[in-house]
Order: structure tokens, then C-alpha cells, then sequence
């Protein structure tokens, strides 16, 4: 080790030290006795199988080593008067972050209960990882925190996000050498390339290689710190290494490296606070620390390596009931912390020790950035009417349904200019799904060089692009988490990529909810879009709808499903959706031109319902039930159900017709399941009792059925959707291969009507003759037949 | 630009550069001809508007440099023998890799309608992107394809798996700028510390640095030589640059780079050879291609830049049927690669021309290892009965039911050690699995430093473990795709993280299937264990069943889905899915101890049939239908369920019960949905056509109603299973806060039954008061009561 490459901060003494080190202690002690302890907190007397849990669930490992960071973020906070909330990638060192918020005082602030007196820490102790207790996670019951952890990858990407427009904020962001190995953490490092020092605030990633996961070596603890370094120079940063064990040591080092790090942030912000536009990107600090796993922890457990080795990573040693010389190694382990020297006689923190964190919302446990409900501001949003696609008949007027929906986004990022707290994310696509109006009024972020020929890149821009959905979501879910507002489009079939991401935000989501004093904060938009019926050029690959499916499963509270059909409905679900909070909505909607159904009136009408009849579609009479119900849900179930309608109007006019359009999926669902389902009086008003349903529906059918199975007449809705068919083919023949088509929509019509099939089999043989000849004319020509490319709605009467 | 950083070939004369320029100028012809022509292939004739097709769709971006790579990989593989396939990971840029197999003969071969004629060339250009034709990435039609890079992200983890375990093979992988950006291909750099040059073949990762994505520069692009060189060497691997646009010297160069690196290769695997043990890990070499998107294609389009921009992307000039000027671009751009100087008078490709093609096996289009199938062995599977556990009674014995799979995959790694065709793989999981009997006769590959107390680490190691589920997953399928077995066992949350790149392996096999001259490859198998019911200590991020739902919306050919509910079962299983191919078999099935149910002849029984009555533990009497049918599919919700009907069976001995267990879950649907459904008469048998069922399962309830809304009895099926409670705590209170617990479903079962109810009020209270026991008992003593945790099955009779 070269000691060359270290940096000490020469104006510490040892005094100083050593109150930083018993703070240190302090958070150690209160962490071993989490995992550890029912009784006897303060160990005034010795320690008995009683005092311990019957269950040790935790993690120690990494936990002394997120103390460390703490304590040392702690007094350049106080020193510097910083705004510093602290992600902590290693979430399963939740022991550590619940300890240091205690010693803070925030803890007790928020949970009475948990007071700064022994039996709080009695308490403490007690409710961690046991029934009707807290979580072993840094979770959102932990204050301080936003980001759980649990699964890793994602913690670099929450800081970015948190960063963004937070000129004043800085992030300090532990990742574990177990999360480097993970995908999104390894593309999370190059987010340093979209922070602009003049608007943005900074990440200080902090490489935590304590050298082991749960059984193995961490591939970044052996490569070499020759490579480490170019590794994170590669990556744009300037590595500040702190290595070693032993304590006195190891505190200069880490206040030396916090110091330089400090100043680092502060210079390259002052510059460009100054108005120089750098020459080049800007090159972050970022600090390695190594150090031992289980670090101050017991050494050996029956002859085998504990401390810095992976044994070390949940409970190091474990019987500790049944077994007295574990019990004996439990209790050295937490008299080495000498807690008679860091609390007080009735379980406080000593004065001295009390004096070392920061005070009120400098905090990192209080921070309001970590708890952003605090801080967010309503969106203003502008009057729909302003962009109102002008219907004045369903069906004639053919729009670019995404291409509206930018324009109205463009004028939510002009209204909310001076907030600087609405951004728009999405993997290079937003031009290409059609919502390029937002360019009129900003640029891609950009902070790399420049080209002359570049098109809509700046420094300043409010659209955050980057082929990985991962990072996307990430910066997304990092921005909301701290008060802010977002929109992220996306290809409907890479959505999935972030399937896992979701689930965490959701869950976050459900838990949050029930804590009153974490404040809302606004939705996670989605528009999904480039769908599974407009990817014919990408094919296969690009076609899955099966997003939707994962959303389902999650809380209602949480969570919407929009259809929406035309341009219209479009604009509104997307203003009722920016303005939700603590909720994941989900858009589905097309960017190709199709033609528009309903005027703006009708649109806010429909949406508000979520469900509902197109009168002017169907032909039914008032006082009987019709002989079908058509009924869709998507842009282009909703185009070939009016199609295969049309066609049955004019083959069939006596036969009756009801239309019904879905756009809130959730409305199919009982009332019981989802906040939005309609009861089933309504549901039988819509769908009959007895009638056949033919549901033309945008996804995997089955989930309709999902839906609606408890419903009188589930058995008679004949649902057709996606059933992984797709190549790259024409628009409408992808609809034929999954029989989501006009013509196998109007003859399953007639084949479920009772009767029917015998009256009008003729008509069943000329769409099966227009199926043959679309499947010639596409194969011939390579379009669609011009019948169908011109189509447009007709009522038929 | 630094020229010292370049390497040239000196060999290579005038002459071979120019034969090399022409090969490359055939491909980028033929992969033009594609995205434009209907007809007049070899442009005899002046191009006129109808020779265009209608609907221009395909990427020629980045195409032109896939050429160029594979016109260079063509020589070193001539002249140095090699064994080399090409994975495309910009694999949009498919008519690049059609162009290269169809020049090589390959195409034709397979696809004898595509001859290497004039007419064979029309139809060639013509199938490209159209209806009935194919599709436009490298998909599974492509000769030489295992990677369509649909989604982007995955081809040089892909390309690691390939070469696993196949050291004579060189695994070219080109991996676009693009790509380069998402999380998965950040940390597939590292896969390089899993190379073992001894025993495994190398891969070459060719970074294509074309500049631009859809829309916006690249991150990489522009970041500088320095810190790209950087980056890369702090990934471990020697970048060779490679610069420019003009041809020229563009072909010396790559050559130069080419030879540079089969050098570097071939000195590090003789080395390793030798028998010399690394002092260090070795420096693989790897390209920095940086050339103009678009390249050799129209420089501008309407006054705007084409070529070395991101408008060159997709389609660089469109509208050629109307637009004459456009046509005239078009036109100067195709003749501009002098289509008479590269193909005979017949459409052939000209002699000297041919001759610059390997032959045989050779060519990267029919290398074998690209269609693994070809060259899959069967896996050599030890009996089952040596690994079965004696279950003399139902519920007794209480094993670790992964600990027993893990003895049987360690014979299977001792059984197949001399084929080395079998790997297993997780994420820093196998030990936490319990599947720790396979280090007993293998190890962890590591090929970084190893300390003296590590533990079941060597270079030889058969069991793939990093921190990426990824990483994992992407190894896998390179590795099955070129013909071999393996086997993955992931944390069942967090299986999620790989959701895309299931769908997009289930869309490969999906695709394969439906090609005959693909044959088949090993199914891929997943463990998902440490499960939802069992993550007490982890809490609520780790709970999370839901990856089933997604895999149940796929091909019913391609996807299986297990739930064996003991260690009999899940040896059955797993032997059965080891043997199967072209599938995606998921079991899911604890690792913590449970009761086990059926002596291994009975686990066969019941798993072959995949659902049946468990005879034993129910009470019904054979010529009347029971009153009620308990039905189970997992191994918690199996245990659940058991110890319910213990309750029923003692609290009411005169009710009559049915317990039906779930092994296979696709038996449940119809058989028109699913080879493995039953009849509706067998569902009638088991499940009754009137009697209620409660059906405790273990994952989210909806699926098992969306797999049985068909089915006669399905408004009597009352599902419980995961909705979305979860926290840390007790095994048994997760299952009460879910109602999956064994009071909750004794009181369905008494309010289901009609009448049972007011005769049984009193057990109901009963079991009520049990759950208040249990709530004030965990909560108080932090573990489950004693007769949770001692409970065993008993008849009750």
C-alpha cells in the first residue's frame, strides 16, 4: 500500500479523534444490539441467555463500515454546514441507520416510544427484525432513508436522482462491492456524465469494498487498486482511497478524504456557479474505502475467520442462547464498545458525544430531502382544452396521439420553469415516440462535448436520456423520492427490464402509506408507448405487453392501468395522472397516426368513468338488452372493434350492437379488489348478464379474465388479445396473426350470438374470404390492402 | 489522434486489401438491396419507383461496420484456422448478418429458394422486413445467429457463455455504443475474471463506437481516448484502437488490431497451456472500432447530415417511390459500391471473391457451436433413488429439501466431469440455497487472487456465482445456446431483475422451435427458493412471487412451472427438467426444514401425473363427492393446508374432506391451452363440480384463477396465496398476515361448506382465538408458539 496516496486532514487532533471514534462505538454498540438483545441494553449486569433474542436475524458486515461513513459525514456536515442526506446501497445494514438516527436524536422525534432513555433502547433493541416491529432494512420506516436496498443495484441511481435540481444538496452514496457487481450499479457510475455543477447538486459515491458477499470474494476488492483507480478515472471520477483497519489510522484517513472531497464539490460548483462553461466534463470526487467485513467484530467463532471474511455478513456468531461461549464472545464483543464511556447513567448519549451530529434539519436522519413529500410542490399543470384534438365526429380525424401528448408536456415544462422540478426520462426515445414538442422548449441534457451538427443537447436541458431503462426508472424514482415531479416514456416491451425496479417502488409505495409522518410524493408516471401492435418493424423482440400483468399483482392503492384510446382521453389521463401522488400509473397508448373518437367533453366524460358506452357506435334499442356487446380496451382493439362493428351494421343491420370502451382497467375489477372497480350492478348494466362479450383487448387476454372472473357473465366474455404471435410484418396483419382483427372480431360476433351463425353464415364466409385475401395482398405487395390503410369509421346506418 | 496507438499488419499487400474492400462492399450492397428493393437486384436496369419497396424498414447504421468486422473476421479465420463465431449485439442490424451468410453460401444452403443467383438475390431482398418474409434483426432465422440483441444489453454476456467451457472456440463480439450504456453490458466486462484460458475458449469484444444511438450521441463516444482506454483497462482487458473512415486505411488497421489480438489470444491460452498458473489474471485483448454511422452511405439528405449522424439510424433516405431525388440518392448509393466489380452476370458473388469466405464449418454462418443443438449431449443422470429420502409416514421426516437437490446436482457435476458440459449458476446464492453438497466435488470459479482462507474458490470451478442475476442468467443461455446444460437457482424476488430477458429467451425458443434446421437445445432450468414464505429475515423487498405470472403469459410449449412440495418431488422434478429441451422449466421450493409427504415411488407417481389426490390425508368416503376439497400447490401452502385439515378432520371428524395437491401448475389449465392441462372431466374429478375448494397457493391468488376460469367448478375455487403483506418477521406469522395460515383456511373450509357453519360455530371461535394466541404470542416472544414449530401431521382419524 503506498501511503502516498492517501490524504490526511493535518488540522484534526486527537481529541477530536477521539470523540469521533466513541461516536463511532456508540453507533456500533446500538447496531450489535439490534441483531442481538430483548433486555439488559446498557449490560449493568451480565449478559444472560435471557437477554438475547430467540431469532438473530441481521446483518453485521457492512454495518460498521456505514457507522464509519456516518460519523465521518457527520463532522463535515458541522464543519462545513452541508445539506447531506446519505443513501446507504447496503440496506440490509438497516442496524446502523437506525442506530445513527437514534443517536441523533430523529428517531425518537418521530417514535416517542423509542425514547433516549434505557428502556428506549431496551425498545430499540427489541423491535428490530421481530414481530410487529420494524423491518432489518434500511426501510421506509428508517428516517433518512430513501432507498430500502433490499435488492441491489440501485442505490448510485437514487443518489443522481436526488441530486438533480437540488443545487445545494449533496448526496453521499454508499455502494457495497457486492452491489458493483450488479448491472444497473455498474451503468450507474457514468450518471456523473448528467450532473451540471451549475444547477445540479453533487453524489459523493462512497466504494464501500469490505471485500465479501454473502459466501464469495467481491470481484472489485481483488482486482488490483491499479485498476480500481483507472476503472473510476474511466468512469470520470477521481478515486480518494482509504484503506487500512486500524481505527486512529483509519479516522484521519477518512476525515482527509472527506475534506478533499468537500472541497472538490465545492470548487468545481464555484466554477461553474461562476459562470465558466468547463472545457470538460467536470471530474467528481468519489472515495474507496477498505475495510474489514464485520470490522471491530469478533475475530474468530469456533476457530474459523469471522471479521473480514464473508462469515461476518449476517450474525457473526449465532447460539448465542444455547451456547455460553458464544454468549461469552457476544458480550466481550459489545463491552469492547465501552458503553459506560458513550451513554449516560438513564441510556442517553454523552453530552460530548451528542455535540458531534449535526443539528435540526442538518440532520441526516431529518433531512427534508429524505422524506420529499415535505418539500413538493403541486405541478401546474395548463387547461386541456389548449390542446384539444378538435372531434367533430368519431373516427374522421387522424392524429398522432404521443404527439399531442407532447405538446402538452412541453407546456408543463414551461409553467414549471422556475420550480426546476419536473424532468422528462426515457431510454433515446422520446423523439422517437413522438413527444419531440417538448424540444421546442428544452434540450437533452447533455454535459459532454457538443457537435456543431447536435441537435436539442444542453447542459440545461430537461430530458434525461440514456439507453438503460435502468438508469431511467432509478433517476426517476430518486427525483419523485425527494418532492419531485417526472414522466417517463418507454417502449412497451423493454419496460420489463425494470420489472424488478418497479416492484421495490411499489413496495416502498405500500409502506410509506402507512407511515403518517412520511409525507406523499408524486406519482411514477409511465407512458408506454412504441406498442406491441406498432413495433412491425422491430418484430418479435420488440412486442410484449405483458408489463400490465406484473402491475396487477401490486396493492391497489397503488396502482392504475390506462387505455386510452385517442388523443384525447390520451391528455386526460395524463394530466389526472401528473397530478396523483404516492401512486404508479401506467399509460398505454400508441404513436402512430389513428383516427380519434371523442371531442374533448366527451374524453374528460369517459376517463372519469373509466368505463363506459359508446352510444354512438352501437345501434342497440333502450328498452331491450343488445344481442352483443363489442368491448375494448386499447388504441388498436379500440379502432378494429369499431371496424369489425361496421362491418356487422352493414352485413347485419337488425342485429344490436352495444360498444363499450374501457380505459381504467382497474374499473373491471370488484369494488372489494380495486378503489376503482364498479360495483357489479353497474358492471352487469355495461356488460349484461347473458349477452356474448367479444373483449378486444390491447395485452395478454388473460388478465381480462383475471379481472372480471367474479362477474355474472364472466363466462360469456370472449376475450382476444396478444398471444405471442409477432414478427415484423404490417400493422394490421399483426392484428390477423393474433386474431385481434376486424374480421375474426366480427365472426366470433356472430358465432356467440345464439342463432346467428345459421342466418348469417354467409357473412362469416366472406370476412374468412377477406382474411384470405389480406393475407395474399400482404404477402404480394408488403402493405396493407388499401381498404384497410384507408379505413374510417362509418356507423352503417 | 495519436497514430502510435494504431497497429498495422505489414504482410497484408495492396492486393488483399482491396479483394477485402470488395467483400465488404458486397455486403454493404446486398444489405442496402434489403432494406430498399422489391426488384432489379443487381440494378441492370435503372432504378425506378416500383422496384422500391412500399414500407422501408431497417437499420443501416451500424450495419456497414458489422460488415466490416466480419469481412476481417473472414481473414483471420483463413489464414489462422480459427474457430470463430460473430455475435451481433447491434442485432437490428440484421441485413448486415444476412448479407455475410448468404455470401457465404450458408444461406442458400438452408434457405435453397434464397439460391445464389440473380432470382435467388430478388427474393432475397425482397423477404427482408416483409410480410411471410423475415425479420429485421439477427433473429433465429439468421444462420450463425444465438443473439437477435432485440433488446439490447445482452451480447457479451451471451458471448461468455458461448465460450465456457469451449477452448478451442473465439467468441467475436460486436457490442454497440448504444448497448453500451445499459446496466447488463456494464457489467458484463467483468465476465472476463470468469475465463479460466485453460479450459475455456476466449472472447474478442469488438466495441463499435459509431457515435449515435436513435437520437443522441453516445456516452462512450465522447468521452475521450484517454479515459476510454482507461475504463477499459480498469475492466481488465487490453484495447486495441481502431480509428477513422477512410477505407483504406481503415482495412490496414482492423487487420493490424485483428492479428494484434488472435496473437494475444493465442499467447495467453498456450501459456495457460503450459500448465503455467497465472501470477495475475490475464489481459484479454479487446477492439475500439470507431467509425461513422451510416458509413459509406448518403452524406447528406435534404441539406441535413446522413452519414456519421444518428439520421443515418434507421432508414438514411426515405420516400424513394415518390421522391425522384431521393430514388437518385438511392441509386448513387448502391451503384456506388460497383455492383458489376462484386457479382457475375448470374448473381453469383465473383470467384476471387468467394474465395475470401472460410469453407465448411468454418464460415461463422454454419459453425456448429452457433446452432448448439448440433452438438448437445445428453446429460448423464444419476438414479433418483440414491438421494431419495425415506419418508415411511406422511409428514414425520423433516429434511431441507434443497439440501437433498444439491447431493444430486453434485453427481451430476461427477457424472458429466469429463464432457464438461454442465454448470450451475446464482448469484452469490448457491451455499444460501443449500445446495453446498456440489462443493464437495467442485468449486466457485475465481480466477482472481485467492487468500489462504478462502474457501471452495478455484479457476476450475464448475458453479458460476457473481452479484448480478444478469450476469447469471446471460451466461446461462450463451452457454445452453451452444449446446450445453446447466441449471440456475436464484432468490425468488429477485428473479424479477432477469423478467426481459426470460421474455426474450422465450421468444427465441418460441422462433427455434418453429425452424427445422435448428435443433434443439437444453431447456433452461431455474430454482427459485429462499421463497416469499421464507424470507422472514429479509422482509418485504425479498418477497415477491410473481415471476411465475409472467412466465404462465408465454408459449404453452415453451414454459413449465413447478411447486414440489418436498424433497422426493423436487428430485423428480429437477431430474425430469434436466432432461428435457427448448423450454424454460421454473421450480419454485423452499431451502428452510419441512415435513415431507411422499416416498420417492410416490413423488414419481404424483409428479408424472402432475396434480392428484392425496388419498392419505384426506377422509372422504369413495361413493359420495366430499364436502369440501383442500387443494395446495407449494410447499408452505402445502403444510398450511395439511395442518388445516388436522384441525377439521379432529374439530369435526363426520366432514368430509378431499386434500388435492398441485405439482405441475399448467395442469390446472384446459388442454387446449396447455399440453400438461387435464380433461374437464379429470378436473371434474378431482375438484368436484359443486363443492367449494379452498385452494391455498403460493404465489399471488389471481393466477390460479386465470388458469381455472374455464373449468365447471371454478366460482366454488376460493384462492388464497401472497397479497402483497410481507415484513420481518416468524415464518407462520407471514403466512397469517397473507390468510394463507392454517386458521384461516380451517375457517373458509367450515364457512364454505353450506350449513357447516351454524353446526360448527364454536370451532370457528376456536380457531379465532388461535389467531389472537398467535398474535400476542410472536409479538411477545419473538418466535412462533411451540406448537407451530413441533407441529407434525397427524390424520386426526
Amino acid at each position: 500500500m503506498q501511503q502516498e496516496k492517501f490524504i490526511t486532514t493535518a488540522s484534526l487532533d486527537a481529541g477530536e479523534i477521539n470523540l469521533i471514534h466513541r461516536y463511532w462505538c456508540a453507533a456500533n454498540y446500538l447496531s450489535v444490539g439490534q441483531i442481538y438483545l430483548l433486555d439488559n441494553p446498557l449490560l449493568r449486569e451480565p449478559l444472560q441467555a435471557q437477554h438475547i433474542k430467540p431469532r438473530l436475524l441481521g446483518h453485521w458486515g457492512t454495518t460498521p463500515g456505514l457507522n464509519f461513513i456516518y460519523a465521518h459525514l457527520n463532522r463535515v456536515i458541522k464543519a462545513r454546514d452541508l445539506d447531506v442526506i446519505y443513501i446507504c446501497g447496503p440496506g440490509h445494514g438497516g442496524p446502523g441507520m437506525v442506530a445513527n438516527t437514534y443517536l441523533e436524536g430523529i428517531y425518537s422525534e418521530i417514535y416517542p416510544e423509542i425514547a433516549e432513555t434505557t428502556d428506549g433502547m431496551r425498545k430499540l433493541f427489541r423491535q428490530f427484525s421481530f414481530p410487529g416491529g420494524i423491518p432489518s432494512h434500511a426501510a421506509p420506516e428508517t428516517p433518512g432513508s430513501i432507498h430500502e436496498g433490499g435488492e441491489l443495484g440501485y442505490a448510485l441511481v437514487h443518489a443522481y436522482g436526488a441530486a438533480f435540481d437540488n443545487p445545494d444538496l449533496i448526496v453521499a452514496c454508499v455502494v457495497g462491492d457486492g452491489e458493483a457487481e450488479t448491472g444497473p450499479l455498474a451503468a450507474s457510475w457514468h450518471s456523473n456524465k448528467f450532473i451540471n455543477p451549475a444547477r445540479d447538486g453533487a453524489v459523493l459515491p462512497i466504494l464501500h469494498l469490505n471485500g465479501y458477499k454473502i459466501a464469495n470474494p467481491t470481484l472489485l476488492s481483488r482486482i488490483g487498486d491499479e485498476d480500481l483507480k483507472k476503472l473510476f478515472e474511466g468512469y470520470g471520477y477521481e478515486p480518494l482511497f482509504v484503506e487500512g483497519h486500524e481505527p486512529e489510522v483509519m479516522h484521519r484517513l477518512m476525515a482527509g478524504a472527506m475534506d478533499r472531497a468537500m472541497e472538490r464539490i465545492r470548487a468545481i460548483q464555484d466554477r461553474a456557479h461562476g459562470g465558466a462553461s468547463p472545457a470538460e466534463l467536470p471530474r467528481w470526487p468519489m472515495i474507496v474505502l477498505r475495510s474489514p467485513k464485520g470490522w471491530t467484530g469478533p475475530k474468530e467463532v469456533d476457530g474459523k475467520k469471522v471479521e473480514g471474511f464473508w462469515r461476518a455478513h449476517q450474525v457473526p456468531v449465532s447460539g448465542c442462547r444455547e451456547n455460553p461461549d458464544h454468549l461469552k464472545i457476544l458480550e466481550d464483543w459489545m463491552r469492547s464498545y465501552d458503553p459506560e464511556d458513550l451513554f449516560t447513567a438513564d441510556g442517553g448519549l454523552k453530552p460530548e458525544l451528542k455535540a458531534l451530529a449535526p443539528e435540526g434539519d442538518r440532520r441526516m436522519g431529518a433531512n427534508p430531502h429524505a422524506n420529499g413529500g415535505l418539500l413538493r410542490k403541486e405541478l401546474k399543470c395548463p387547461p386541456l382544452s389548449d390542446y384539444a384534438v378538435d372531434v367533430p365526429e368519431p373516427g374522421k380525424t387522424v392524429v398522432q396521439t404521443t404527439e399531442i401528448l407532447g405538446r402538452y408536456l412541453r407546456d408543463i415544462l414551461t409553467l414549471n420553469d422556475a420550480e426546476k422540478n419536473f424532468r422528462i426520462f426515457g431510454p433515446d426515445e422520446t423523439e422517437s415516440n413522438r413527444l419531440g414538442a417538448v424540444f421546442e422548449v428544452t434540450d437533452r441534457v447533455w454535459m459532454e462535448k457538443i457537435e456543431p451538427y447536435d441537435v436539442h443537447l444542453s447542459p440545461d436541458g430537461r430530458v434525461m436520456e440514456v439507453l438503460s431503462e435502468h438508469l431511467c426508472q432509478g433517476w426517476l424514482e430518486g427525483y419523485l423520492l425527494t418532492g419531485r415531479h417526472g414522466f417517463f416514456s418507454c417502449y412497451e416491451a423493454f419496460i420489463h427490464i425494470i420489472d424488478s425496479m418497479f416492484n421495490q417502488h411499489a413496495k416502498w409505495l405500500k409502506v410509506t402509506r402507512e407511515l403518517e409522518w412520511r409525507k406523499p410524493i408524486s406519482s411514477l408516471n409511465y407512458l408506454l408507448t412504441s406498442h406491441v401492435w406498432r413495433q412491425d418493424h422491430n418484430g418479435f423482440s420488440h412486442q410484449d405487453p405483458g408489463f400490465v400483468d406484473l402491475v396487477a399483482n401490486k396493492k391497489a392503492d397503488i396502482v392504475r392501468i390506462y387505455l386510452p384510446p385517442d388523443a384525447n382521453t390520451l391528455l386526460w389521463v395524463a394530466d389526472h395522472c401528473l397530478k396523483t401522488w404516492d401512486r404508479i400509473n401506467v399509460i398505454v397508448a400508441g404513436k402512430q397516426p389513428e383516427p380519434q373518437w371523442l371531442a374533448i367533453e366527451d374524453a374528460a366524460k369517459h376517463c372519469e368513468a373509466g368505463i363506459g358506452i359508446w352510444d354512438w357506435a352501437g345501434n342497440e334499442e333502450d328498452t331491450v338488452s343488445p344481442d352483443v356487446v363489442m368491448a375494448c380496451a386499447g388504441d388498436v382493439p379500440t379502432m378494429e372493434t369499431l371496424a369489425a362493428v361496421t362491418i356487422l351494421r352493414e352485413a347485419i343491420p337488425d342485429l344490436k350492437i352495444r360498444v363499450v370502451n374501457v380505459v381504467d382497467l382497474m374499473t373491471l375489477q370488484s369494488k372489494d379488489q380495486h378503489p376503482h372497480g364498479i360495483s357489479d350492478e353497474d358492471f352487469d348494466r355495461l356488460f349484461t348478464t347473458e349477452r356474448p362479450v367479444i373483449f378486444a383487448y390491447h395485452g395478454y387476454p388473460y388478465l381480462i379474465h383475471r379481472l372480471t372472473y367474479k362477474r355474472t357473465n364472466h363466462q360469456n366474455i370472449h376475450v382476444r388479445g396478444f398471444v405471442e404471435e409477432g414478427t415484423t410484418t404490417t400493422p394490421f396483419d399483426m392484428t390477423v396473426l393474433n386474431q385481434l382483427d376486424r374480421y375474426h372480431l366480427a365472426i366470433e360476433a356472430i358465432e356467440r350470438v345464439p342463432g346467428l351463425k345459421e342466418k348469417a353464415g354467409h357473412v362469416v364466409e366472406s370476412l374468412r374470404g377477406k382474411l384470405q385475401e389480406h393475407f395474399a395482398y400482404v404477402r404480394e405487395h408488403g402493405e396493407d390492402m388499401p381498404e384497410i390503410r384507408d379505413w374510417a369509421w362509418r356507423s352503417g346506418s
